[in-house]
């Protein structure tokens, strides 16, 4: 489970200094940080803002537009019985236990990994072995080398450690209690066990109206919205099957104690797509072949419950076939979700997709695979790809009333023939006087075989006997004068179905962040200066794409600044001017930081012919042109329609200023 | 107050058709509607959805883009603490009083407002005059006109009501228990006049943490995340005055008894803008000449105080000028408001800016002007402008500590002569003891003026008398060998100041519902058919911009429909295709109601030659020609630098096909 983090030149990543960059330029900082902070929250400062809006944009090109789904914004505020309907007030929680002694409170599965994981390391230090740890905040750092002792622990033990860490995902509260007490775990803060496992339910409480009327809560996804409006979208889809909803939206869950920054927060940004399919059919998907060569690193539940963490690379069409992955629509998805995010810059060597384990998975699912991506804390979920199969149309459907159902017209008229019950109301309601009712809702509600059997019984003694639990001793005698059953054939024109939903769910907060690490690097790799940080986000999804620096504040270049600040904004290209004092490497260098991909520097030359020099962020390397020309490569570069190279072999290089750190002024 | 709405092209409004409309395309429907509902939540349907993203990106460009401001995200749970001194659990609140007899809760002023309306159309009928009524929801209709009688009131009575309403907002809670109580007014469902009025606070609840541990709400505004980041965001910007942070995102108001659909909800997506400026210098705006020559109508206080809602039409240099308007970066925001309004198609007949009264300003407020529109609910509160003045800077930062302020170097240092205070600290606390501390501080909070007598008697008579309340009789002897006062000359570099606020805040709901009702119309007008209802948004902001429809759906269409699809997509034009059996005319009208500009139909000639047909949604009127140019054409027309006019001028019309109602298939 532990891993040595890289940059993405290979670096090792120093956390530390990446955490500094992130938080000095603003990307992200604590929320509420002159109050004492709120752990779990955190708001995005200018960049980090403009990197969330452009993955999403990307995100509804690449899966609203392209495939025509149907977007929904759907609030916030959702009354109880919605999700008591759903499951989610019995079943949205996670285990927690409490230290009797200081009374911190600790999230049971969490802890379990911390102290395993911390024997596991003191047995690798007492063997002399490389130590590698997950990083998360310095605080659990602190905790966990007070808990971790160099110990040798007997081979036996590290493989039955390790197998524990593999599944860890896999146990419920009272087995993590068993785990606790078989392994005394104890907790490094004060050297005792913590108390069994409880189930805490991660929603939010709120209650709404003025007489606080209404109880109620902060959806933990953007599904229910979806689902609760499905008949409307059929009928906006103008009935035609299958097609998808989106939503982009914030959701909530009251972590038990959240840490690693982004990665773990309460309140976060969610994107959710809920597929409706057909389930007959074996779920095929209509473009299925154009992904089916599409290879992707995969961990199956079976592994992983043999105690290894081992991937395998396959094709998507071979593992569908193989029904390693159970369906062509879950399939479809999973490998458009490799696209995107290959397409917003997530390094391809680090992205798995992992099965989930049957107690793992959420109380709606019924397969479920997420794409895990590789940071500094390990492997982390960060996009969940669900078969929820008919559960949640089916619950709210039979709660409400409401037909979440789709009516098909059948092709061929299909002809039915089964048993059907005929009661002779007339006699059968003045015969069983009060007890009536629940002896017709028991006999409606047989079975086809029970219905055979029944039929067998009318005939052959001219009575029946029901099982009524809740009338006399649970058996009622029928003649065949009140009920008969009869093998009947019917014409059906219309099949009804309740449709089955693939649920691609993408937590946007730690897609950010991982991509973040993903694109950090350091010049040092390349002999420059070891503080000198980058990040090299593609130019589609870098929060600013280009930074316009006048040579010096000098009056003279504000008109050339002017202009080409609105000819690129025209050109949609968000650009930024850096007219401060600080040397032109400096101002490059603060730009680097910020992923900025593109400069262009305003100098002399400019005033006189409109020539502008383009620097490109991760080679440093820059061409001269006139600004019409420097406008339409950039704009290409960020389409994708153009590399780097390519702008180079079209443009004369440019060498005359070095990024010197001479003040200019 | 009343009025009589009107459609895009002056017909009266029949807003049942118009809601019919928007709940059947799905623009917006009430949320958890299977479940019931909850009033005052909905949701946003696929077209709602796309109209909101594009106000948004258009609001983005306008504002953030333009202005170079920093944008954030912050979170929505707050902590107690952070409300507490920002105002808002104090003072949060609306009035609401409680039916005694049926247990009905009202809100104050609405109730107030509601009964004196319906008296004056009693009157109003009473003397044979055309009632205008607001509509709002079926409900509040029926209900109202139960109590509204044809009763004649005397003409005093009448002048006195109606300059109630005038200034109905700026009552308190005391006064309207008064009005209530002067007026009797009663319930009309009841009978009864209701309680007197108490404040409820208007915050939804919660706690965040396992252990219930943070008290917090949900925020009311997402202003109080800008003004908590100050400081950064000030570093961020290199240390510059003036700059503006910028905020979109949902906010939340439990508010007391919710109508009149979008325009008054619980849960509400709003656009904000904090501008920091240096309070000196009479807020002046380095771009306020770029549009101190546009007109605004303006219900300035005064007229308001008077009883009376007349409007002055004023360009908003006249209104700065007059002091009407305080300052200019105030009056810089109206204006551009205005603009922005008129962007995105709202009628620019029905904008009116209102300044606020003493009493209804926010608690934060020293100045606001709301952007109303016109709507079948009367004049709409869609944005408020505010000066909040250092209010909110100066209690965080009294509260916490934290610099909230800009330390700005002077050109020339300042020279500042003024009294001083010098206490001898080895002689003065073992003199006085246990009241030292309390004497010194009673000292130091001195002002210059008292500084100056209390200089003058200390030379006079050798001590001096100190008021200190808490210390024996209220008078303190201090003599001169203790204090000194001192008339002293100071150099100072930097100088220290909180910056003053003006906020435009944006209501995004209440904003994209008057658009629908400003855009609306039927055909009926130009002797169509009645029920053929458009929605005639400007390109830029319709959700869909081209609809495809292919003359049948026969299979030979399929690759033309399929590659302009993709040729739209890659010029950035949203488009859907309508491929259904329903006849040409129906599919446009369809689309007419979901305010598609543009359709383009894909007919045998396509397949032959790539022309394609351009229709105009409001003229349905129709041009021919090769889809590049087409395609051009329509780009050009989202864009806006084209009109119908001129694409009529360049492209050939086609007269061929009539949108007649026949069914080709």
């Amino acid at each position: 489970m532990t891993t040595t983090a890289t940059t993405l030149k290979g670096q090792p990543l120093d956390k530390a200094s990446l955490e500094s960059l992130l938080r000095r330029r603003m990307f992200y900082t604590p929320s509420f940080e002159i109050y004492g902070g709120v752990s779990g929250l955190y708001d995005y400062g200018p960049p980090g803002c403009a990197l969330q809006a452009n993955i999403i944009d990307l995100w509804r090109k690449h899966f609203i537009l392209e495939e025509d789904m149907l977007e929904v914004d759907c609030t916030v505020l959702t009354p109880h019985d919605v999700l008591k309907t759903s499951g989610h007030v019995d079943k949205f929680a996670d285990w927690m236990c409490k230290d009797p002694k200081n009374g911190e409170i600790l999230r049971a599965d969490h802890f379990v990994e911390d102290v395993l994981e911390s024997r596991l390391n003191g047995d690798k230090e007492a063997r002399g072995q490389k130590v590698e740890e997950k990083e998360e905040d310095p605080k659990k750092k602190k905790k966990k080398s007070k808990g971790h002792e160099a110990v040798k622990l007997d081979d036996a033990v590290v493989q039955e450690y390790e197998e524990v860490l593999a599944q860890i995902d896999n146990y419920n509260g009272e087995q993590l209690g068993e785990l606790i007490t078989k392994y005394d775990l104890r907790n490094p803060a004060t050297g005792v066990q913590p108390s069994p496992p409880v189930a805490f339910n991660l929603m939010f409480q709120t209650s709404i109206g003025p007489s606080s009327n209404i109880p109620g809560y902060l959806r933990p996804e953007t599904a229910q919205g979806q689902f609760l409006n499905f008949a409307k979208l059929l009928e906006f889809n103008t009935g035609q099957m299958p097609f998808a909803s989106a939503s982009i939206g914030k959701s909530y869950r009251n972590e038990i104690s959240p840490r690693a920054g982004l990665l773990r927060v309460r309140e976060f940004l969610m994107a959710e797509i809920e597929h409706f399919v057909d389930p007959e059919g074996h779920k095929k998907h209509h473009r299925f072949h154009e992904v089916e060569n599409i290879e992707l690193e995969l961990l199956d539940r079976h592994t992983q419950l043999s105690g290894k963490t081992i991937t395998r690379r396959l094709t998507i069409g071979q593992a569908v076939t193989d029904g390693l992955v159970d369906n062509e629509t879950l399939g479809y998805f999973l490998a458009r979700i490799h696209l995107f995010l290959k397409k917003i810059g997530i390094d391809q060597s680090k992205i798995r997709f992992r099965q989930h384990m049957a107690n793992e998975m959420a109380h709606y699912a019924c397969d479920c695979w997420d794409a895990e991506l590789l940071t500094s804390s390990g492997w982390v979920e960060c996009v969940g790809c669900a078969d929820r199969s008919a559960y949640d149309l089916s619950v709210h459907a039979k709660k409400t009333g409401a037909p979440l159902i789709v009516r098909q017209r059948l092709d061929e008229p299909k002809i039915v023939e089964e048993w059907e019950v005929e009661i002779e109301k007339k006699k059968f309601g003045p015969f069983y006087k009060k007890d009536g009712k629940t002896i017709e809702t028991a006999i409606l509600a047989t079975s086809q075989e029970e219905r055979g059997k029944l039929a067998k019984e009318l005939e052959e003694t001219g009575k029946a006997v029901i099982n009524v639990p809740s009338v006399g001793d649970g058996k009622v005698e029928v003649s065949k004068d009140l009920l008969a059953i009869k093998w009947q054939k019917r014409v059906e024109n219309i099949r009804e179905y309740t449709p089955n939903v693939i649920e691609p769910s993408f937590g946007i907060g730690r897609i950010l962040y991982s991509l973040m690490e993903h694109n950090y690097w350091t010049r040092a790799s390349e002999g420059g200066d070891e503080a000198r940080g980058v990040l090299s986000f593609p130019p589609a999804v870098a929060p600013t794409k280009v930074l316009i620096v006048p040579l010096s504040s000098h009056k003279d270049f504000a008109p050339a600044v002017r202009k080409l600040s609105q000819k690129l904004r025209s050109a949609g290209l968000s650009s930024r001017v850096d007219d401060s004092s600080a040397s032109i490497g400096k101002r490059y260098s603060r730009n680097d930081e910020l992923g900025t991909p593109f400069g262009v520097t305003v100098d002399f030359q400019t005033v006189k012919d409109d020539t502008i020099t383009l620097r490109e962020r991760d080679s440093t390397r820059q061409v001269r042109a006139d600004e019409d020309k420097i406008i339409e490569a950039i704009r290409a570069l960020v389409d994708g329609t153009k590399t780097w190279q390519d702008i180079e072999a079209e443009l004369p290089l440019f060498e005359g200023q070095q990024e010197v750190e001479v003040t200019v002024r």
